[in-house]
C-alpha cells in the first residue's frame, strides 16, 4: 500500500509522574470534562462487569519457572499470517475526538509507531481513509483493522466494508455483544450528549432506521458477510463456548472474547474468567482474542497462558489520548510492552510462544485483591 | 367482573434524576420520616440476610449467547392459566399510606397500568374492595391476588378469603415464613409507631388473640385452606426443597421461594442461592416464584433462568410510591420491566421461554459484587 | 442445698436503647475504663480469630422448614442428667469486679434468676461459696459449674476442687488451651494492670510456682482429676477431633469446643468450624458443648443445628454487668433466650430437640457477612 | 573460626511501644525518609503480592492438640548439618544502611546475638568480612551464607564467592527469581535513588555489563557454581514444583520458597500457597526454605508445619534496624523468637520436630482476615 504523507498529529509532553496505566486514567479524569469522562469510563449498569473484569485477571496468580536461557528474548506472536512485534492492539473506541482534537488520527499513529494493531470503529469521528492513510505510514506497524456493526440498511454495510477494504483494512471486526444498547445509567444521570463538531463520519449517507433490532445481526449474517466482505471476518464479544464452535464452522477468521468492557450487559462473565472454555472449544482452529480489563503487563502473559493470541486494549490507550494525544497512547502502549517482557522473562518465558497455560493458577487469589 | 369508575390517585411529577430502582431508594430515604424508614427499609437482627439477598443475584453471572434472531421480542410469559404480559408482580406490603396518602391505591393503578400483578397485603391500609377496584378498570393488568395470613380465629379467615374472592382477587398467597415476627431490632431503635390514621382495615373485626402461635398456620391449615377456599392457594416464604414437595402434594397452585425480604429470620438462605433446589424438587408440577433482592432486570432474568415462572418486587415499589405515588410506582416497574427485556435481548432471548439455566453460572462471582 | 439469704446486689436501671448484644458491647466500651476494657474485649495478637469466631456464625446459613407444628413450644434441654430451661451457661471469666462492683455476685444472680448455667472461673474476684449461695438461692437455675486451671501444685489443686464440690459445684471444667498465655498484645499496648481490690481469691493461699509449663495439664492430669475429684470433669478447648475422643475414652463427662475467646492463639480455627468435627467424633458419646462469638439466638440455633448440647456465652454477659450489674446481665442472658426461641419457631422447630444438622448449609455465605 | 574483636554498633534504646512486629512497621515509616521507605517496603506493581503474601498466612487456621506434655520444651532444629537454636534467619536485604548507619554490622551483631541465621546479599554496602567478623564473634549464631546475583563476569562471580568462602561464609544463597528487575512502580515514582555514601562495596572492581539478561542465571550455571563454590549452593526463589525438582538433581543443597518479597513480579502465587507443592515435591531430600510475609510467630509455625526447615524474615529486621539499630533488630528477633515458641506450646508441641501438617488447615479462612 503505498501511501502519501499521512496527517501528523501534534506532539505535545508527556505529563510528569505517569508511571502505570493506573496513573494515566487518573490523569485522565482530571483533563476530560465530565460528559466525556462519564462516556468513556462509566460501564452498564451497577458496573459490577466493569470491576470484575480488571480483578479477574489480578486474581489468576502466576507460577514462574526460573533459571531458563533468556537470551535472544522476544515479543514476537503469529497472527492471521503475519509475524507481529507484540500481542498488542488496540480496540475499537467510538469518537476518540472527545478525549482529544487529534482523536482517531492520534491513535492510529501511536499504535502505528508502537507496532501495535489498531481496529478502528465504525463510530469513528475521523474518516477511515485518513485513519489508515496515518497507521499505513509505519512500516512495522501491526495490523489494521475496522470494526462493524451491522447496520439496519445491508447494502450501505457493505459498501462500508467495501469502503474499509480500499482504504487498507485487513480485516472487518463484526460486533455482536449489542444487539440493543446497554443500561448505561452513569451516562443517563450525566447527561451524555455528543459534542459540537463530533460524529460518526463514516456512517454519513447511512439510511435511517426506526426499528433498531431490525439491525441486529444473526448467524445468517455472519454467513453473508464472510461471504460478500472479501475480507476476513472475526466475530468480536463471544463468550459462551457453543458460539464460538458456531463461529469456528461458519468461515469466521477468529473470535474476540469481550464483554464490550463492561459496558453493555452488567454481571457478565468476566473475559479473564470465559477465556479458557473459547479456547479450549476452538482454540485448535481459530485465533482467540481477548479484551476487557487489561491494565497491566502481567494480564498480558495471564490472557496468552490461557489461550489467546492476542489482546485488546481499549479505555488505556484513550486515558493516553486524553492526556498527551499520540505522545501519550504511545507511552501507555510502550508501558504495556515493557511490562509484558518483563513478566515474560520473570516467569522464564524468552517468547511468547513459551507462554504455557501452567503458569497461570486457575483458581483466583483470595478475593481481596 | 364489571367496574365502576375507580378512585383515582393523584398525578404528582416523578422528581429528576431517577434513573435506577437505588436512585429511587435514595430520594425515598429523603422522603419519608423515620418511622416510615425503619419499617419498611429494615430487615431482621442484623440485617445480613437483607443485604445478601440482593447480593446473591449480583454475584450470578450471565453467559450470553449471540447472534440468535431477536425479531418479534416480547416479555410474555405463561402463570396460572393466563398470558401475562411480563413475569412482574407487586409483592405484598403492610401499611403502603405510611409511603404515601394515596397507599395501596396507587400502586393498584400503577401496578395494572404496568401489566404487573399486584399482591394486596392483608394488612393493607385501604379496604381490598377499593383497591380490587382500581386494579380491574386496566386490562392489560396483570393478576391480582390477596395475601393472607392465617388468623387465629378459622372463621374470621375463611370469611376473609370469602370477601377477598368476591372482590375479584384471583388467588391466596398464604405467607408461612412468620408465624411469629422477626426480631426488628432497628424497628425497636426507631421506636417505631403505625401512625394515626393508618390500620389494617380490612382485618376490622378480627376476634382477639392472646396466643399468638395459635394462629400460625400448619400443613393441615394447608388442606383446609386449599379446600375451603375455592380459590387457587399459593404458598409464599417456602426455601426447602422438602417443604415445596409437600406443598405439591396437597393441591397448592404455586410457592414463592422468599426469605421475606430479610425482615423476618436473619442468616437465612438467600432466596438466589434456595431457588434451583426448590424449582428441581417441583419446578415441572407447580409454577415457581421468588423475590428478595431483586433490583435490576439482569435479575429478574436470572431468576426465570434458575427456573421461576415470575418474580415479585417489595421495596422498590414503596420507593417509587413515597417518591411519586402511582407516577413513581409506575416508573420503578417500567424501569424493570425495560431493563429485563434488554437483558434478555443482550442474552440472546427474544422471549422468556428462551431463557435457559445454561445462561447463568451458578458459581458465584467473586465476593466483591 | 439449704441456703441462707444471699447477699442480694444492687438493682441499677438498664440504660435506655439497649436492643441486642451488640448495643450492650457499644455501651459498655463507655462505661469501662480503657484497662478493663481492653482485658475484657481484647484478642491474641492481631485478634483474627477473635473476629472470626463471631464471622463463622454468620456465615453458616439456615434453612428452615415451615408449616410444622408449633403449639407447646419450650427451650429445655437434657445436660449431665439434668433438665435445663434453655441451653445458655455463662463462661467462666475472670475478675468480674472489674466490670462492676457486684463482680460474680451480680453474675450468678442474673444467671440464676434467667434459669441460665454459671461457670465460675478460678480467677474469680468474689469467694466461690458467696457466689455458690447467691446463684443456689433460684430454684429454676441452671448448672453451677467450677473452672479449673490445673495448678503448679496439685494438691491445692484437688482441694480447690474439694472446696467446690462442698460449696455446691456440680462438675469441674478444666481448661486445656492456656497452657501459657497468649499474646495479648492489646493489653501490653494498654498497660494492663489488676485494680486495686480486686484479686484471684480463691487461688489464695497457692504455693508459688516459678515454672509456668510445670503447672501445665496433660492427659496424665485428667486421669487424675476425674478419679480424685469425686465431680464430673469437663474439658474445656478442645479442638481437635483426636482430642475429643481421647478424652471421651478417659472419663471426662463432657467437652467445650472452644478455642478461649480468641484470646490465647491467634489464627486458630473458628468453633464453628471445628464444632461438627468434635460432634462427629464423640457426640454420640458425650455432650459437646461451645462457645466464642455467639451473639444472637440464630448463633445458639446454628450451634445445636450442628450437634452441640448447650452453648457458652462471655463476654456479652460481661458487657451487662458493666452497663447496668445483675440488672443488665439478665436483659443479655433474656434477649439471648429469646432470640433463640424465635430463631426455633421460625426455622420450624418447637423445641430444641426438633433442630437437625439439614437446617443450617455448611458453606458459608459469602465472606462479606 | 579465630575472630578478632569486632567492630561494634551504637547501643540506642527501644523506643516505646513496639509489642509486635507491626509496631516495628508502623514506628519505621516515621524514622525513614520516603526515599529509604519507598525502597524498603514497596512492591512489584500494584503490590499485590506483597499483601497477599502476608494474608496467606493469616488465612491458614491453626488446629491445635492439647493436654500433651510440654516440659523440656525447646526451638531447636537441624539444618545442614547443624543444631541451631531455632528456625530464624535474616533474609538478604540489599543496602543496609539506608536504614540506619550501622547497617549490616548492627544486623549481624542483633542476629548473632538472637541465635538467628543471617544471609548477606551482594548488594550489601558493608565488607562481607566486617560482618562475617561480627557476627562470628557470638559462639550461639546460627547459620552464615552469602547471598549471590549471578554476575555476567562468571570469573568475578567465582571469586566473589571464594572471598564469602574465606570470610566464613558457610553456604551461597542464589537468587533465581529475578534475572529482570521488577516493575518497581512506588520506587519509580518517589524518584529513588541511592543515596550518597552507600554503595555495594562487595561488587566494586566488578566488570560492567551492558547486557542485563547475559547476566541472568540458567541451570547451567548452577551446575557451574556447585561445582566450582566449594560451598553449599542453596537456590532463592524456586516456586514450581518442577524448578525445585530440577534443582535437587542438580546438587544443590537446600531451596528457598520466595517470591522475593512480591518485590518483582506482581500476582506471582503467595509464598504460603506454594510451599506445600515444593515440600511434596523435595521435601524427603532437601531441605526447603520460605520467606515472604512472616510476621507472627504462629507464621513460624505454620511454615514449619506446611514442611518447611527454616524460614527468613526480611523487613521486620529492617524496621526493627531503622528503630534502634541492633538493638531493634535483636527486638524484633526476639518477638518472633518469644511469639514462636508460644504458638508451638499453645498447638502441643514441645519442639519443631513435634509440628505435624495436621495443625494447619490448608482451605483458607475467610478472605477478610
Amino acid at each position: 500500500m503505498t501511501l502519501s504523507k499521512p496527517p501528523m498529529p501534534v506532539v505535545q509532553p508527556l505529563p510528569p509522574g505517569l508511571v502505570t496505566l493506573d496513573d494515566h486514567e487518573a490523569h485522565a479524569r482530571t483533563q476530560l470534562d465530565s460528559n466525556a469522562w462519564a462516556y468513556f469510563s462509566g460501564g452498564a449498569a451497577d458496573e459490577i462487569t466493569l470491576h470484575a473484569n480488571r480483578r479477574a485477571w489480578n486474581q489468576l496468580q502466576l507460577l514462574p519457572r526460573v533459571l531458563r536461557p533468556l537470551d535472544s528474548a522476544h515479543t514476537q506472536i503469529q497472527l492471521l499470517g503475519r509475524t507481529l512485534a507484540h500481542p498488542l492492539l488496540v480496540a475499537p473506541m467510538a469518537w476518540q475526538q472527545m478525549a482529544h482534537a487529534d482523536g482517531e488520527l492520534a491513535m492510529a499513529h501511536a499504535a502505528a509507531a508502537q507496532a501495535a494493531g489498531l481496529v478502528l470503529s465504525t463510530q469513528a469521528s475521523r474518516p477511515l481513509t485518513t485513519v489508515a492513510q496515518a497507521f499505513g505510514a509505519y512500516p512495522e506497524r501491526g495490523p489494521l483493522w475496522f470494526q462493524l456493526y451491522m447496520q439496519a440498511d445491508r447494502g450501505f454495510t457493505r459498501e462500508l466494508a467495501q469502503r474499509a477494504r480500499d482504504a487498507g483494512y485487513e480485516a472487518l471486526v463484526l460486533t455482536v455483544d449489542a444487539p440493543v444498547s446497554g443500561a448505561r445509567d452513569r451516562e443517563r444521570r450525566a447527561g451524555f450528549r455528543l459534542p459540537p463538531g463530533v460524529a460518526s463520519v463514516n456512517l454519513a449517507g447511512a439510511p435511517p432506521s426506526d426499528a433498531p433490532l431490525e439491525a441486529a445481526a444473526t448467524w445468517a449474517d455472519v454467513e453473508w458477510l464472510c461471504s460478500a466482505a472479501q475480507l476476513p471476518v472475526i466475530l468480536k464479544g463471544v463468550l459462551h463456548p457453543d458460539d464460538a464452535r458456531q463461529a469456528a464452522g461458519l468461515g469466521v477468521s477468529a473470535v474476540v472474547v469481550s464483554n464490550h468492557g463492561g459496558r453493555v450487559l452488567d454481571t457478565v462473565v468476566t473475559t479473564a474468567q470465559s477465556l479458557s472454555g473459547v479456547v479450549d472449544a476452538i482454540g485448535g482452529d481459530l485465533p482467540v482474542l481477548v479484551d476487557g480489563g487489561i491494565r497491566r503487563g502481567t494480564d498480558v502473559f495471564k490472557a496468552l497462558a490461557l489461550g489467546a493470541s492476542a489482546v485488546m486494549v481499549g479505555r488505556p490507550c484513550l486515558w493516553g489520548l486524553a492526556n498527551a494525544g499520540a505522545v501519550g497512547v504511545a507511552h501507555v502502549l510502550r508501558l504495556l510492552r515493557d511490562e509484558f517482557e518483563m513478566a515474560m522473562l520473570l516467569c522464564g518465558c524468552r517468547e511468547p510462544a513459551s507462554i504455557s497455560r501452567s503458569m497461570v493458577i486457575a483458581n483466583a487469589m483470595d478475593s481481596h485483591l
